[in-house]
């Protein structure tokens, strides 16, 4: 029998994300956007893929999610997660790294023969949410935090309600909550992901341990002064509402800094909006996230309260709006000391840091299942675009490590005796 | 024979103006933009006021500026200038109210019998641009700085030629700077205008002399630094190009304060612009006003340093490309005397102050014909809107300072010997 490493095939991974960018994208990047004809080839090819592996059985769950299960000792389950589906003209990588590096990991645990615990490879449907602007779709299903009324009557930009566009899927929007079913048994979760950020590729490392997600705070922030002639009203008499926005902006950048976390504002709109008028309404977006909920709430009350004093200095009214909310998702401490392990293994050295961007693994987490994610090195910080890319170098050790994170915690699973899923 | 302020009726210009309101408004304001049926209507109807008086000759130019000529003992003109056509949904006042107090000046000196030297009312074509955005057609084609060739293609809304529109009301283009022969013999020009901002109604006066108009240089700002993912992009990695825009706002209103000029950013513009995108790229108008064309350069000067110094602070690139420019425009000093005395003599106290808006008046400047404008007081300093409005009793305040400042100018031009248009 060959060694474990000898089993495990990093670099086919890489040829079968170069064979999937083949099949399902174009000069403009990946196109398998969930829930549309491309997607349904990934699909496709991905389950013949997991139809070569002794053992495996398949099925998709009533939110569209694909499972591909590998009975263990145990029914307790090992999960590792991703998602093929992509943004329009996405990149080769963000999410659908994730499932092929599952799948070769499973691959080598089923080579290996009946494992202790159960271990499960999930694709999960939507993640993106690019065609009806709503993400996590499957992951939110099966953690039982989808609404079904609040998705409904979402449509695509042709006019396509959400509950027909799945439908057409097989997905029964009203029985898509019952994907909580899958997690019953679910111990731990695993997710590997490109970082889609600059950090670690500015620190020279490979790899990273995730420690959560990020608490979000989104909100929309008006300003109101008064328009005026911008010739005839002299600097004195002016109540130029984007003072507001200009000092609130700088302001949210030193609050963000102070605190740990990030602060952006990342649109600004000018009403009348011309150049020989001074503004009379400014309207910013302010995205604030950190992985501390306490250091979140500090953040956002310090920017209200800024916006107050500013609002005062220029004699202007200001108005807060939230558009979306999520608290900080922690990922589970003893996980979160295996993945570093696993990468130092690899890698020969690890970082710990939060996630910005959200991730189905959120929605476990959310559901109480012990979940952590690897981050691998993103060249240049770009994702959502043709040009993400991470070193095939890297992507090999990203698989490596996941294989030593998933075997790790296998051990881990089969070891704890009143665990949940026991 | 009854005195000389027997024979001036300011509470007729008032009735003459909403007489003008009920002809040429409807409910949302004034609809008098030149090169239109109600502008003409307007016309027609300013000509039939100016047909009753005893002695004055009535004609269009070749740029399409009506004048009405009363000849006096000598051929040295006073002129005295307004505009009848309005934004669309304008103020009853803004234009207009120049030409009726002209009106009834010149009926008032009309009636009086020939004057010392000729005085002619002008009606400029086109003030506003609003139809084809090109203000000050008619003034500056009769000063000599309009170019044919740069307004010939422009269009309206509909893709009508401003060569074709204007056409349509008795002016071939190419013919357009013949106007210049109107202003052969002028010596003087005189024009009253509400002041369209909130100086002299903060300082509880009806009436204030003009200086001159401000010099303006405007520009295109843009900021450019890396869009990036608001949630994955720690601070210290950001190049956040609205931080440019937020740092150069601030800067270019002190800058306005300590030179005591005035500095707009009236439009910022963010791309991608979405709320979870720190912006990449950010776009701002700025627009720097002075009387001085000293203090006027220090400004931009200072604006272009302080955008320098703030792109290396905030790792960005800043382009600038200038929109427009125009020289301050002094009036002529004893003319400014002549009408602080005239407003002194009609309000009891008058008050000094720059123009930030352009007028046909800088035109006339501009082609050395000494030259002084009058304001009077805005209510809420509204202007280009059906709210703009000015006490009625300031109105006719405003016909009496007019009357007795042109009667200065007469005087003036009467006893100079070597003066221009002699």
């Amino acid at each position: 029998m060959p060694t474990i490493e000898g089993l495990l095939s990093p670099s086919r991974t890489v040829a079968e994300l170069k064979e999937l960018r083949a099949l399902t994208g174009d000069e403009n990047g990946a196109q398998r956007v969930a829930f549309t004809p491309l997607w349904a080839v990934a699909r496709k090819w991905l389950r013949g893929k997991l139809a070569e592996l002794p053992g495996v059985e398949v099925h998709q769950d009533a939110a569209g999610n694909l499972w591909g299960t590998l009975g263990g000792a145990s029914e307790r389950c090992l999960l590792i997660g991703g998602h093929i589906d992509s943004v329009p003209n996405g990149g080769w990588l963000d999410g659908c790294l994730n499932v092929l590096a599952g799948l070769e990991v499973l691959r080598r645990i089923a080579a290996a023969g009946t494992p202790a615990v159960t271990v499960r490879l999930v694709d999960w449907a939507d993640e993106e949410g690019a065609r009806f602007g709503r993400s996590l779709f499957g992951s939110s299903a099966a953690a039982g935090t989808l609404l079904p009324a609040d998705v409904r009557n979402l449509t695509d930009r042709d006019g396509v309600k959400l509950v027909d566009a799945v439908a057409e899927y097989g997905v029964e929007l009203d029985r898509a909550l019952e994907a909580r079913a899958e997690l019953r048994n679910a111990a731990a979760y695993l997710e590997l992901h490109i970082e889609q950020g600059p950090v670690l590729e500015h620190l020279g490392l490979p790899m990273g341990a995730v420690l959560g997600t990020f608490g979000v705070e989104r909100h929309l922030v008006t300003f109101t002064g008064q328009a005026a002639h911008s010739g005839s009203t002299p600097m004195a008499h002016r109540r130029d509402a984007l003072g507001g926005v200009s000092k609130l902006h700088l302001a949210v950048r030193e609050i963000a800094v102070r605190h740990g976390g990030v602060g952006t504002v990342g649109r600004v709109v000018t009403r009348p909006g011309i150049v020989t008028a001074v503004v009379g309404e400014a309207e910013m977006t302010i995205d604030l996230r950190h992985l501390d909920a306490g250091a979140l709430a500090v953040m956002f009350r310090e920017a209200r309260e800024a916006s107050a004093r500013i609002a005062v200095e220029e004699k202007l009214e200001v108005a807060w709006r939230r558009t979306w909310e999520i608290p900080p998702i922690p990922f589970h401490p003893e996980l979160i000391e295996m993945a570093d392990e696993a990468i130092r293994e690899v890698c020969g050295v690890s970082h710990r840091l939060p996630s910005g961007p959200l991730h189905d693994a959120a929605e476990v987490a959310r559901a109480g299942v012990p979940t952590v994610m690897l981050f691998v090195q993103s060249l240049r910080g770009i994702s959502h675009n043709k040009i993400e890319d991470t070193r095939e170098e890297h992507i090999e050790l990203s698989v490596r490590a996941l294989d030593r994170l998933a075997e790790r915690a296998m051990g881990w699973l089969a070891y704890q005796k009143d665990a949940p899923g026991t």
